[in-house]
């Protein structure tokens, strides 16, 4: 066979940017945005105002290669500036807008960030963040998302170079000679999004080009999505990029709907008005929706996909009877989107209600742009047998796997092995028909309300506190989140102080992290129990948080809640904060 | 920012193969391929059968890298051969089945195949093309493909190693431990279509895996696909791979309606026998199905995609009215599939049919596998302006496109240049709305007094006349003008009216287009001649106008002028043309 080197006409860097200019020349006139009664944007006016922040976002000096972060919510300028950012040459980095200032200095800092968009509602958290940078080191050029549907015209602190709708208009005419910066390779990074267990030792996940190209193709083709959907973005777009429905949605000509808060009221109005056929959400808010007191059922039918742990019987039974299609994949950040999902068999509709949930539960099989995928033994590092029992850890290769961790290259290899897997550190079996899956996420990782909390992170916190001798973090079950942080503690024996309490612990930790991550039951021991090389016996804990029960939701009847301010305080939180963002993948 | 280099769980070669082991997961139990009355297999049994045929391949001695070639029409050991075949790690090279022996010859010699799977029928004209081969060099093992269903079982020659079913058998354990063997590069060679001009200077396009994924990427989302539909094969595998809609169908769990012949009754029988949902087919197919004098409406529409030219409006109006859902799109084997297709906008629905049929004859927008699409001016080099009048030639660039012509470097420079276009040879223009049109395949423009006529405008006027049943325009050398347009037509068989005469067609014209753009000749013939792939053969037709002889100019005595009133009509027709801007160069 003859060698043919690639040719600049057959190996152009794979790039879901490209999706834009096409969409504004087939859905030029279609509607690309819709955000409350002031936005409605056409795929023309999106192409055009990505372009004009582009051409901004290099005139302020960004080169090929620097951060640009975002801290808000899914605005219309959160959703162009996954567009404009790349556009720009840049790499574009979304911010979980429920982290605590530190953290955000911690990741701002550790992406060497040069320009930060920040929501007008989170700013206050942002200029904290910044204010904690150390004093020999520049801060980066801040912008000020405004947003004139609510209260987000106000005075501009000086502190900020400008609006984004100032910037967007100070493009002018550099825009008209302007052509958007494309990759130089498929390999350069595209986006930057940052994992839990920042402070220890962040985890930037950084994805090229190429990856997020693959992630948009399975999010294309696994669901699939038809031309033109109305898609309701109920998912956090900075949460793995929002699956990559960002660039999916300009493949197909889709509508987006924005929306600044998730609230069941507002959620079932958007549906209605603007007939959404298509979202994303963790199975917390399919719960919420489900569980709203004046929901009804759709006028036409919805396709729902959620991430993580398939939603229990009766949710599903209740959410199908409303009009929600719901379908269940299994992600995680380092790939940046669903890649396995629970592919429906139609021998499987016959079956009893019963059986056809227990099969729905299962997380799947590999999506079109997985290459692979197994479960495989932590001794022998050989497959496990596809009984459906063994256990071991689940293992990807394929286009939208991370390049790695960002200046991270010990996290990188503990994951990214020789063996030429990604180590996802979750546990799974294979089923005997080649369906995987999950027993268990990440031994350290608590999954609360869809968003990864480190249970390291939380220890390091609890070992700050003076009288704490030892401590460790597991998943306690919850009603409504999921789970949730419960920390097992033993005090030191010579406290000067009175020893502390529960709440006391737990108002330690709100100080020092983000509430969703501070524990919400914390147990008092003598001694932790440990192994025989006096390792924390963490398996042991947590079968006792376990046997604890599952933390009940705030609107149920439970002796772990003793009155009704008790109830109405932590039905309150819940939805607090829900609307806030705080999401289960 | 950090280097990355890509890692084995990132960078794993692009390929769809990986497709079918998922079927076969996903869609087990499922129909992936039907054949008469007498084959039905599920996924899982395609799945089975395309490894043991690669393992009995490998067994052959067939190597990474070699040539297996097929010659056969879409039956299921076609169709298994796109999968097995590069499964074995060989290059599958698809012969046109409607090649004389000399040509195929040409193929095998300079492929230097290996293996050949050839079809009972076309038996004899393979065996004489490897008779043709010179005594120095060494035969390809030869398999025997048989079918049960027709007068296919009977004595095998001894030139044949064995057949498709024996071969397959003959596996036997050897599957069990057998791993198909993946590309080493997704830049590794995996197909092989040789295009027309094949003695003179063989064209043999080679495409990587990475470019057949990519192919198969536009094939599963411009359409789009859903998943499982059910697919008839009136579109050739051997043309362009089927426009790689082989491997789609792994991906989406579909029906494979195998056919051997092109017969309007039975693929009728075939639609409503199967439900069938989509098909892909040329021109002249949809013709002949319109035509077919016991047409009747279908139950339920078929999704119609064609290639090249669009139909005229006359004929998509029909296929309209029996339920054919017709869309048409550009491509060419050196990209894969179709690559251009005409993305409807819904704003186009309310327009009346003529501006809709208009609308629809325009090839299109690139796909979302395409990178870029251009015409650019042979002067200039430049983009033409787009404004749907200014042509030039069309160049892509994208992940479909070939590695190159196989040992034929003069040929692969000439198209794959180094300004980084793949350059088609055809012509177009680009609609100030972004949508190529294209003029004229490669060598179909006439040049008329200075003018480009596209011969497609021409034959689709001519297309609207009842009576036509096949027109093609080519040019005739003229005296006066340069060149001008000649029209060979055939009649349709019971014409109610008198049967036109060459006046006519060309008075119809008058009507209908600029002067200078109506035939000045006309010859009618029974059929016009057609290439192997049923399409018209210009270049035949070429070769007559040319022989016909230049036409006369008014003002010079010739035996083609017989009176005084017609060469004085002739001139004054001249310098009418002349006066309306109709130039000579």
């Amino acid at each position: 066979m003859d060698q043919f080197d690639p040719h600049p006409s057959n190996s152009c860097p794979l790039t879901p940017l490209t999706y834009l200019e096409r969409a504004s020349l087939v859905y030029g006139e279609c509607t690309s945005i819709v955000y409350n009664n002031s936005i409605t944007y056409t795929w023309s006016d999106t192409h055009f105002r990505c372009l004009k922040l582009a051409s901004s976002i290099s005139s302020l000096g960004i080169q090929r290669g620097d951060v640009v972060s975002v801290v808000a919510p899914n605005v219309p300028a959160m959703y162009e500036l996954q567009f404009a950012v790349p556009m720009a040459g840049a790499v574009i980095n979304n911010i979980n807008t429920r982290l605590d200032a530190r953290t955000i200095s911690v990741i701002l800092q550790h992406a060497e960030s040069k320009l930060v968009f920040i929501d007008y509602q989170l700013r206050s958290v942002v200029l904290e963040a910044i204010a904690l940078f150390p004093s020999n080191l520049k801060a980066p050029i801040l912008i000020l998302i405004q947003d004139e549907d609510e209260d987000g015209i106000s005075e501009i602190e000086s502190c900020f170079y400008d609006t984004y709708e100032g910037l967007m208009k100070k493009s002018g005419k550099n825009c008209e000679g302007f052509e958007w910066i494309r990759p130089k390779s498929e390999w350069d990074p595209m986006t930057l999004n940052y994992t839990s267990g920042t402070t220890a030792s962040p985890k930037g996940v950084l994805h090229s080009h190429r990856a997020i190209f693959m992630a948009t193709f399975n999010s294309l083709t696994d669901w699939p999505l038809p031309k033109q959907p109305v898609y309701l973005w109920t998912l956090p777009m900075f949460h793995s990029n929002g699956w990559s429905f960002t660039w999916a949605m300009a493949a197909v000509g889709g509508v987006n709907i924005c929306l600044r808060k998730l609230d069941a009221n507002i959620i079932y109005s958007a549906i209605n008005t603007h007939n959404v056929t298509h979202m994303c959400a963790a199975p917390v808010v399919l719960n919420m929706l489900i569980n709203f007191s004046l929901a009804q059922p759709l006028k036409n039918p919805v396709q729902f996909l959620t991430g993580g742990a398939s939603p229990p019987a009766a949710v599903l039974q209740r959410a199908e009877c409303l009009g929600f299609v719901v379908i269940h994949g299994y992600g995680l950040t380092e790939v940046g989107c669903v890649v396995v999902s629970c592919a429906w068999k139609p021998k499987w509709d016959v079956l009893p209600a019963g059986e056809r949930h227990k099969l729905k539960a299962r997380q799947g099989i590999r999506s079109l742009g997985l290459t692979d995928l197994d479960v495989i033994d932590a001794e022998t590092g050989k497959s496990v047998k596809r009984d459906g029992t063994t256990m071991g850890e689940i293992v990807l290769r394929g286009g939208s796997v991370m390049l790695g961790y960002f200046k991270n290259s010990k996290g990188t290899s503990n994951c990214m092995k020789e063996d030429g897997w990604l180590y996802t550190g979750d546990v799974g079996v294979i089923h005997p028909d080649g369906y995987l899956e999950i027993k268990d996420r990440s031994k350290d990782i608590i999954i609360s309300g869809g968003e990864n909390v480190s249970s390291v992170e939380v220890e390091s916190v609890l070992y700050t506190n003076p009288a704490v001798n030892e401590a460790a973090v597991v998943a306690r079950p919850d009603d409504y989140w999921g789970e949730t942080p419960c920390a097992f503690i033993s005090l030191k024996e010579n406290i000067v102080n009175q020893k502390p309490n529960e709440k006391e612990i737990i108002g330690f930790c709100r100080e020092r992290l983000p509430h969703y991550m501070s524990p919400k039951t914390v147990v008092f021991m003598d001694e932790l129990p440990k192994s025989a090389t006096g390792k924390i016996q963490k398996a042991s804990l947590r079968e006792v948080a376990k046997n604890m029960g599952s933390l009940p939701a705030a609107n149920t009847n439970s002796k772990n809640v003793n009155n009704d301010d008790e109830v109405k305080n932590k039905k309150e939180e819940e939805e607090e904060e829900l609307k806030n963002g705080h999401m289960i993948c």
